[in-house]
């Protein structure tokens, strides 16, 4: 053993004792003949003194930054004490010491503020991972790995590894895939998840499987998207939909509390996605701030079973005058918070942000709700008072609120509202960190229509069951569209699925469904999504021949690992969450991966590259 | 929820409640109007009686093997009870019952004892998953991952990812590789061992590291070689080898405790790489017998830390006039505890046996030590019973064992006496399932040379580090070998490694090294394996960059999860412990992959196929 002690363990009930500490030179000080040294390690600073009788050692063998240091001495009480961190009540004069490994200067500083940009620190990533801050960071996952996984071991969940090495099916997105040797012309492909393993799990009655476990797309990759990536996968047998969300509402809270030492007693909101999409135009509302979405015009194919709300609306009777909202097919508003009093320059610099190319928006109309019971609008031209506070009554807009208008399009016009409610929320820091917003989301569509494809997609997976009572709609009615526009007027357009979604301060944290679990409902599903039978033996041959051998009733869920623990950290990137991430060109800088392979590995592979 | 209790839970404490089950069919037996079903799931077998009532409605709906199956009704006492199981003194008499799911009749019977055959069982993974044997296999495969991470959380290591998609650096074993679409060209590769992350990790000052992870390897497939596969990978910094050897040999320990129930608290027996090759012909020998090899006749180059005891040999004067002997480079003995009354029959059959190809000895010499303290051998014409008996006694025989000499080149003959006495231990019942005995082998070699590349090879890996006497040796000689039969002769031919091997009833469980720590002697290491410069800096740049800035001593360990499981299992086949197993072909049957890829994903590649 280098050591006694950590840098992290001596107290003041430890003064007179000898020890030998090793770890890494944070500072050195001189003070006239005395050096302190502040030695660092895992867990935590201690600091060294070096007296008079070193210096000879010391000049032979100067100490730097970063230097790997083994150091013995008496442990002593400090005169000045540090009572900002734990060991700062004593020091180690050193009687001997020997470096244990030099370090070259290193390119940026070992701190919580380091001087070094994005790219140095990914290169250098071994030094960035030094920070205390990425520290915490990966300190924090292994402590929410360790609570799921207890959690899960308590429910009576059992870990089972599923195949790394599996077949292409790709549906949705891409698969990386792995040549073979030894089946030279074929492939591997990496798991997207491990879904339907764990639907043979199901089949084979390990009733409760869990896996933290590693999955793969190969898709382009946005902002905090990784090609690999880190689920916790989970899936039950002989359950609803209502046993999956109580067990891992339960996970979730418990990772509160073993992580974060929160107590999340309240009950788990639930949503539908219909409502959902009505209040907050979003399928993952924050709901830590209200500021909800009012519906003054909507078109009647979208969202049935709010239809008949729009009866109250200002529009409802028919035009009002005003152009823009006349032409829209949708007028949405909301209503902010204290802000009536704002200026025509925020109100002009909000019209500039919803008309960025990100939004997209034509303009914005605001109705200022003033503290006096006044009403002052953009549009007084076209509404007289009472008509505006009746627009401004739909998003519960009061006396202070600025109340805002978009109009256009359905779909951009309700992604605007909910970006806008978003962006604001934060400005008036309506959205803390440090508070904790669990909600379930039920109820998803069960297809969507690719207009482009003029096909049907699954929008959970294609193994999600529809609700109980539209199974019969499902089979009954033929998938095929001969006008795409007219989608929504088919009957698959208003299926709902047994699915499910997690949300966490306006994160999707985790999502599952019912699964099908009859062979006959599973070919429909896939004939529904355009594959024949040939296809769906080639692609999910074992898992229709499973399902004829006593498939149990199942469902399930996965969590994205990466980005809990972001949320949990106060975070927007999971990138600060992985030891080892890749850039947004999915490369390793550290390493330089990808990179080119050896003439001998493509001739074992019988492969050869064709460069466009 | 399909059920109020599991199938293993009901007791006779329970009887008069009224519950509900869910499972599947195991067997129906109809005894007059009255129905028995054993139902199965996860935890146990419950019995299930159907009265005359529900004969109509089992009549509709006949139940068959593998149905799941939803029953209510009432726990009552058995007048027959069945002690075997759990659950034997109650059954329950069902009130109503649902067919959840149809089952076809199953390719072979889900029992112990099936008569499914490897391939069938293979494609029917999911059935195959059903039986109890398999069963027992995963939960115990489970158990041991769950007590492996408790014993390392309470010593204070932290479960860290590294990435899957790293680069390519074929040293050893063959990559898989990965295409890289965004970087056209480029390729990952899939980690053969997380090994150059976890020393990075060390750098970045994570002193206790590690993680139950996927491998890989595209290698030949030997009987029981998977090309994924899971190791429990650790990692400590500031340690010697003394601290590894402690911290893991309680890893097992704790394994044994909480998996099996035994008190493993024997100290682990120890032996250099030398002494466990000169006393067994094997670098993992199986010590739960002894048969200990006499050492008769040894070259002079190998083992020298044994040479001394060869003095007392009788060949040590020169030839003894057995030409068979005389002209041997190696001569070696075991005796065969109580086996001096074998038969000719019986003694010519091990003859046959050592002559086998896979063993490749010309013959077999045995000296009877009989129990009245004569002997008789198959070499007495050259041999006066004064010197047979001091044969006998380099290998320990007793009155009433039976010696068997083999004689030839050196390694081929420690080879076939460390088969023949594995064979002879596993005759006799000397290798018990249920005894483990744990072994420490130290002092590896550090190289070996490959005569056929004429090049110095890593025996371990190349970031194993000399012992730190022999630094020097290493340091200061050049590699190079102008004659590649010399290499014995040559000073690397000596370096030991601070390399560790865990081996557990005769098979290797773990193995590590304290490592290289220093980029000077890292990169005299990879010169010694024939990298020059411009190849160690694309291979391992990023490493030798770490060393620059503070690496501290460390060193580490991996034990192979799968055979450490099915040793504690009890079995020979990692294959058994394995949720879904590739064949030796590395195909999954069940999947049917790997397998062909479409034109689209080629293109998107960038690759194309070249056929041999």
């Amino acid at each position: 053993m280098y050591r006694t002690h950590t840098c992290g363990q001596l107290r003041l009930t430890d003064a007179g004792t000898t020890v030998t500490l090793a770890g890494w030179v944070q500072t050195v000080r001189k003070f006239g003949s005395i050096t302190f040294v502040d030695l660092r390690d895992r867990y935590g600073i201690t600091q060294l003194l070096f007296n008079e009788s070193l210096n000879q050692q010391l000049d032979e063998q100067p100490l730097g930054r970063e230097f790997v240091l083994q150091a013995t001495g008496k442990v002593n009480e400090r005169s000045n004490k540090n009572t900002n961190i734990a060991t700062g009540e004593i020091e180690l004069i050193v009687s001997e010491f020997k470096i244990l490994n030099k370090s070259a200067v290193p390119p940026f500083t070992i701190q919580d503020d380091t001087d070094g940009g994005d790219d140095l620190r990914m290169k250098y990533r071994y030094l960035d991972l030094r920070r205390n801050a990425v520290k915490r960071n990966l300190e924090l996952r292994y402590a929410v790995n360790r609570a799921a996984r207890n959690y899960l071991h308590e429910k009576g969940f059992m870990d089972i590894e599923t195949p790394f090495l599996i077949k292409s099916t790709p549906e949705g997105a891409r698969d990386f895939v792995v040549p073979s040797r030894m089946n030279a012309g074929q492939f591997y492909a990496l798991p997207q998840s491990p879904q339907t393993f764990k639907q043979l799990l199901m089949v084979s009655g390990y009733d409760r499987y869990y896996q933290v476990v590693k999955c793969f797309r190969d898709e382009d990759l946005r902002a905090d998207r990784q090609p690999e990536f880190t689920q916790i996968d989970c899936e039950m047998a002989f359950v609803e939909q209502e046993d999956i969300l109580n067990m891992f509402e339960g996970l979730i809270k418990s990772i509160f509390k073993e992580v974060k030492g929160i107590d999340y007693t309240e009950t788990v909101e639930r949503t539908t996605w219909e409502d959902a999409m009505w209040t907050y135009g979003n399928d993952k509302p924050d709901i830590r701030f209200k500021m909800k979405i009012g519906n003054l015009k909507v078109p009647a194919t979208a969202y049935p079973s709010h239809q008949q709300e729009l009866q109250n609306s200002p529009f409802a009777s028919g035009a009002t005058g005003f152009a823009v909202f006349d032409n829209a097919e949708t007028v949405l508003a909301i209503a902010v918070p204290g802000c009536a009093d704002y200026t025509r320059k925020q109100t002009d610099e909000l019209t500039e942000w919803v008309k960025r190319p990100q939004i997209g928006m034509q303009g914005l109309v605001f109705i200022k709700l003033n503290a006096d019971g006044t009403v002052k609008s953009s549009v007084d031209k076209f509404f007289n008072e009472e008509q505006l506070k009746t627009i401004a009554a739909t998003c519960d807009g009061k006396p202070g609120d600025l109340v805002l208008v978009l109009a256009g399009r359905e779909q951009k016009t309700r992604k605007a509202t909910s970006d806008l409610r978003m962006e604001l929320g934060k400005r008036l820091g309506l959205r803390k960190d440090n508070e904790f917003k669990l909600l379930w989301v039920l109820d998803f569509p069960l297809f969507e229509y690719a207009e482009e494809d003029n096909r049907w997609v699954a929008r959970h997976h294609p193994f999600t069951s529809p609700k109980p009572d539209q199974i019969a709609t499902m089979i009954d009615n033929n998938p095929v569209i001969e006008n795409a526009a007219d989608y929504l007027n088919h009957p698959y357009s208003n299926i709902k699925a047994n699915a499910y979604d997690m949300v966490l301060n306006g994160n999707e944290i985790g999502g599952g469904s019912i699964r099908i679990f009859q062979r006959d409902l599973q070919e429909k599903m896939f004939a529904a999504l355009g594959m024949d039978e040939a296809e769906q033996q080639h692609k999910f041959g074992f898992l229709l021949g499973a399902f004829e051998y006593g498939a149990p009733p199942h469902g399930g869920i996965a969590f994205g690992f990466d980005r809990l623990c972001a949320i949990l950290g106060g975070s927007e990137s999971i990138r600060d969450f992985i030891a080892f991430p890749k850039n947004n060109s999915g490369r390793d800088v550290m390493l330089d991966a990808p990179s080119a392979i050896d003439t001998k590995q493509f001739d074992e592979l019988q492969i050869k590259l064709d460069l466009k």
